[in-house]
């Protein structure tokens, strides 16, 4: 039983006002919002009127600690944690990016990807621009100094640079001493707002405020400028779509089961993916059996509709989370380390329904199947939390070629033969919208569909007259 | 919701005989019981007649890497995982032990506690002997070496050795160019056996080889000696009680719940002992909450047995396992990192029934208590999945001190006010021995009834007789 | 006895072309440039097509290894040792720079200082760029590929930057597949071309070439823009003055000794020095004794001259080049461990000629006077090997105030009496140029006189007319 | 012009006791050490009535700092720098050794070299001990413990220590609350006593004294006991010879050059090997020139006699006294790193007398001469400190097989010829022993003469009658 190395991943923002000091807040902040990223981390504090930087390659408790944040008392800051990308120019690219303004420094963290990245980024070299990194990150700040050193007005600016970049952002900035907060028109990744003790803050997702003994106060609106000021936030709005599209794996995969996103608790929605699952495709089996941790909810969702016992029939080792893997390691350290260990007693002789969030290339699951076939299974059934993912994502998850996704070119059937199960059942498009509880055209269902919110080259466009209307 | 950083600890050994290279199993099986103990790390191969050996502080994949490993192709070895304790003499105290004796190398990993130690440091003292350690293990190392130095004879030495030592030994010794495996005669501490590929391993969890595409064969013996070939394992058998003394808390709390221990599937006994606290302590509640990751099998059986259904109201952050903590941020790492978050959907409103293994001061498990009061639940009861702790534990778990247990001077019903529960049931110690199947007289239950199996002194031993029969 | 930390610092850069791989040979030669700068150190290699970046805090062998480069079998490449300043921004200021533009990527690495940066900052600021690092480096990378931008012919874009930029500049420009290596005007800093086995190289110092087994060829030229191809060096010129700025601190302190620079031999410069102030400063002294090591080539040419004899009265800890100091035990390291330590039958009964480069504060070389005397020399005369310096440089060397020179507000006499030796003499400035054997011409000596080589806000510029003239 | 890596190496000891706290002095002292040991380092301090121990692999100031070291108040400790060798097991060999005793800890830090090591272990091993380090101060620290475990009289158990130890021991010893020093009967490593501020300290040289601002008293004599109190030391004779066999060594290489061993100040003694060379091999050269830095001494003594000028001929990096070099680069580092680099102005066209302490292989100065004659010397003439090592040392330099030394199979004019020098001369060991100013009969020339103070076994023993004599 093996389970994958992670092919769906995002990042982690937070903004930070606290009369006290900010840097502990941003430092507890990101490591809640840790599971959203584990390649780097970084904090910019304003302390004495600059932006203070710490930042490096590693987990939030490897690059910021107090050694480094001990003397710092300033009452604002930004932070970000990064998912895991592998390239030489890794480094550079560690997050908040801060620039030297004519008035002032700017510190931007990002989560998302533009879709227009590629053409600004020439557009600009082509103007005289040189980058010295290679995210997109570094094309919005520079966009934005660039805005600032005419008029020197932040608001202004931010809906200016609005008007340049396309995709999905939600981005923490500090702009000299003033912190903003913002959501691109279609609120496309997750952005909210909550109060922290004596100040105020926006974070990737409500957990944080959560586990900082603060409370979540409410998601951040797609097109809203907010600034975060220790009084409480001020909102500016950017005209955009009356449709959102909202990216529909955050509740499926990517955030804390206990996150609220856009209105819905992220729990909660899985178990109902799970009940509509046993509507769906129902099964007469034995028992139902999840991955951990992604597919425990949808499991327990199954099993309240269906009525057959839920049991924890695959154990994991807990220390994998994250390790620095020596390359001629990988290999093996992939079958060994990440392998799931079957509970005999839960399987053996049974009919076994096995509940994850997705399949993206069927190599995983295969081996699950496989390890439970082995354990004694009378028979496996999948049922998966999202329907069959056929195109890519070009709005910041990193699955970004048809070739790996096996429901791009077989049906379900093929696919139900390809890991040996004995059926298959993905949720459909409206039973997953109708558990979402969102109309589907504030979703952003693109890597389910084909057709994607926003003009990308190539791909075909949802709701062309929507783009037109504002 | 918090969760209090761990009391109770334990050890984890290995040794291999691979004709390939023992290495690269030495450092997946400790990986695999990295649980067991997360200090210290260490191997010592066999290479060129030599004992080869890498330790040090940190987690296995921190100190064995294939850079030190690359070039190791000797074909047996053994292993050490050590749990967190903390002083200044740590780094001279990381297993294995090996040393240089007349008849070559003896390196030596173990996992328990002897009851004479200070006893036999003292008498070896006395007699000119100084000690380079603090650990049980120098002790048990060089009894061994002077054994050996008579006659060379390695099992005479080990019986010898046995006729010395008192207390819970789990040994993987490596004398010269063979490997032994010792469980002390009331086999206390789990070891045992299994394949791997070619060859044969023990290890102190069956889970190891289910890792490593092997096969759990059985449980060491209590008094069993085995030398490990890689043509099988040999046996002799030092003499010992009929009546074994198991600890209890291997099955509660400690092994991972995919392990056999001593015949039994350990989330399997948790399962039993959820149902058992059904019927010892029963419910009307809405909902039964585990607190992850070590209530969840005792919450299904509860569940299982009582009708009432399962949920994951509690979430915590997984990317907590192990961090170096600065001495400053402790406290607030403390309150923040390790708090459980509610899933207040399934909470709110409810009367909840609370699964843990364990209680050992009451603070923590209070002040999960009160965040379930503070997310609305109506009705809090607490089920514990082992009897009241009264009692200290001198055979391998770090509980030392009777005035840190709240059972030991307070009733179940003073402690169901102190942590501010509707209702609290532990699991009856008669309740517990039937979960686990074994006769009451097998079992090591010190920590619950102050009588142990072994005189200790200042302490009650139980079945004085049995220890006078052999 | 005492010696201070530097307060007289620099950086080093090389560039290789090498048929084989180049990364070797800048690992190589940066080392052997250490002493030019041991904060940070980087190196940039054409792999591939891509400029592959190596860089980071610490020493050359620290940052660069061969688990690093051993995959690189780039044939190009530039590389770069930065002196230590202290700062929260440090790490992102560490060379080489290397951004992304419309022809491909351009890699700088740069030892000197513009004086007109902070100008230049602010209107590319006003213009709407924004800056990522506070170093020289980004404005010259950024302004070189902004002009790329706009003709991709690299010659023609150097040209046009050399217009724009005024201070010192040596540079190791790659631009794509092409390197290029440039002096400023007044040729200030330090280059050299040099051969290596089968390649060429530039470097601060000719000292590479002779470590590397190569041979130093030629100074590069005030003004003179290089292609360093593997077939030898091509050659541009700038117009530029016709006399010289050459900073006669190279000669006097920074530079090796055995470096030839602007076709002088340092160790020459530095005995005919100390011989020169035997002229200027005779004693009838017993005993010459340098301050190691900067002090010892001048020491010889006095003893030579004088014919008094030389001594190496004053011993130092040579475990001492580069520390992390922590900031609590700064005062005490910089109390015990930089201690001189006098060799007494060198020094007792005798009066003693103290030769060192040059001094700034004069605490240091006051304090190792009063050991000279506790050592029981009857006499202690200090002669110097600069003139007094009496105003800060903005050139590339960290001297900028002008409070902390000893010299900008006392007379010899004056010093003399802090210092507390006998006779106090520094070299003349008229006996410095002699000794150098250049025209004062071509020579900067503003931190001298107070007069520079070039117009600075606030300074008095040397030779107007000659500015005026090209 | 290459520098071979060093073969000849040794150990610093110290122990310190300052009513202030003792931490301080020996991490300072410690690095004042250095060059006596790279590899690795350790303290052991009295902290509340316990021995605490901090050592690891590295230099000084890598292993001891003041995060280690800041809560420490204990006024008594000893330290220890040792020699660089490379084996798996060095870590456990890291000095001071500590262990637990029947009355108390015994901490020990040893220079030298014991030459009955192999039998007493032996004996030891025969008797049951069973040891975990392969170093000779196991032996001496359980040797100590169990003479203590009888009587528990300090200085009782180190006169019989040394009734059974034989060879080379400068010892720092602290047991219980008190510290001790001895030096072996034949005083052949070096050790003194001093003052530091208010307390009182013993050291391998007199050079730690002096940089501590405190005073060097007098050397510890050959079989003396010395016991260090903050009142000054109190002392213990053993039964010694009267003739002692300080080893010649430390004054010709190992010792700084302003440390006094054994009354005689180390600078000047190599100041008069060189003037005796001048005298037994005068040569009409134009220059004589040292190998930097340990030839400087005998360098300026020659030139001194001869009246022939001195001149800093060679160069090195002087960032090169240690560096942690990967396998894989170490040929080309000892290739490139450790190169000299001739002053050509210095050589040219020169007859040059090159100076050096010794010869061992004689591999590195045959290339220093043919760098000279590249740069264009007209004559090399070779003058060497040392009479030519033609056999071991067993005593504490690590020397050990006479097929290395190439004065062990050839001729003066043998060696003349292999290191293509115009003439090669050694001092005699006449000379040296003149030099030095001490009778023959109290030095160690066991790897001039092949005759030992100390039987060891396959030798020849000098002295024989006066080994029998006391």
């Amino acid at each position: 039983m093996w389970h994958v190395p992670k092919l769906k991943e995002a990042c982690g923002v937070i903004g930070i006002c606290s009369p006290k000091s900010a840097a502990d807040y941003l430092y507890f902040g990101l490591r809640i919002l840790q599971h959203r990223g584990q390649e780097s981390a970084g904090i910019s504090v304003l302390e004495n009127g600059r932006h203070f930087l710490i930042k490096g390659m590693g987990l939030v408790h490897e690059i910021i600690n107090s050694d480094k944040t001990g003397h710092l008392t300033g009452s604002k800051g930004i932070g970000h944690v990064r998912y895991s990308t592998h390239g030489v120019s890794a480094l550079q690219n560690v997050q908040p990016l801060v620039v030297q303004t004519r008035h002032g420094e700017v510190s931007v963290a990002h989560n998302g990807e533009l879709v227009n990245a590629d053409s600004l980024r020439t557009d600009l070299q082509n103007r005289g621009w040189a980058f010295l990194t290679s995210s997109d990150s570094e094309i919005i700040v520079r966009l934005l100094a660039n805005e600032l050193s005419g008029h020197a007005d932040p608001v202004r600016s931010i809906k200016n640079l609005m008007r340049i970049i396309q995709g999905s952002y939600s981005l923490a900035i500090m702009i000299g001493d003033r912190i903003f907060a913002v959501r691109d028109p279609y609120a496309i990744r997750p952005l909210c707002i909550g109060r922290i003790n004596d100040g105020w803050g926006v974070a990737s997702e409500s957990v944080v405020f959560d586990n900082l003994d603060g409370e979540f106060i409410r998601d951040v609106e797609g097109g809203e400028i907010i600034e975060l000021t220790c009084d409480g936030p001020k909102s500016w709005k950017f005209p955009s779509p009356k449709d959102k599209a909202h990216c529909m794996f955050e509740w499926v995969y990517f955030a804390r089961p206990d996150s609220m996103v856009d209105g819905r608790l992220v729990y909660d929605i899985r178990r109902k993916i799970g009940m509509k699952l046993a509507e769906e495709h129902p099964t007469d089996a034995d028992i139902i059996v999840p991955i951990p941790d992604s597919g425990r909810a949808h499991a327990l969702g199954y099993s309240e509709k269906s009525g057959i016992p839920y049991g924890e029939g695959l154990m994991k080792n807990r220390y994998i989370e994250r390790t620095f893997i020596m390359p001629v390691q990988q290999e093996r350290e992939t079958g060994v380390m990440l392998k799931l260990n079957p509970i005999k007693s839960e399987i053996e002789g049974k009919s076994v329904v096995l509940l994850d969030d997705s399949i993206v290339r069927g190599t995983t699951i295969k081996k699950i199947v496989q390890i439970l076939r082995n354990s004694g299974a009378k028979e496996v059934h999948v049922r998966i939390g999202s329907p069959p993912i056929i195109a890519p994502c070009y709005l910041g998850i990193d699955m970004k070629t048809r070739q790996q996704f096996v429901a791009s070119s077989k049906s379900v059937e093929e696919i139900n033969k390809i890991i040996t199960s004995d059926s298959l059942g993905y949720i459909s498009i409206k039973g997953l919208v109708e558990c979402i509880g969102l109309d589907e055209k504030s979703l952003c269902l693109g890597c389910l569909t084909g057709e994607y919110p926003i003009q990308i080259e190539g791909e075909m466009v949802r709701f062309q007259k929507q783009l037109e209307s504002f």
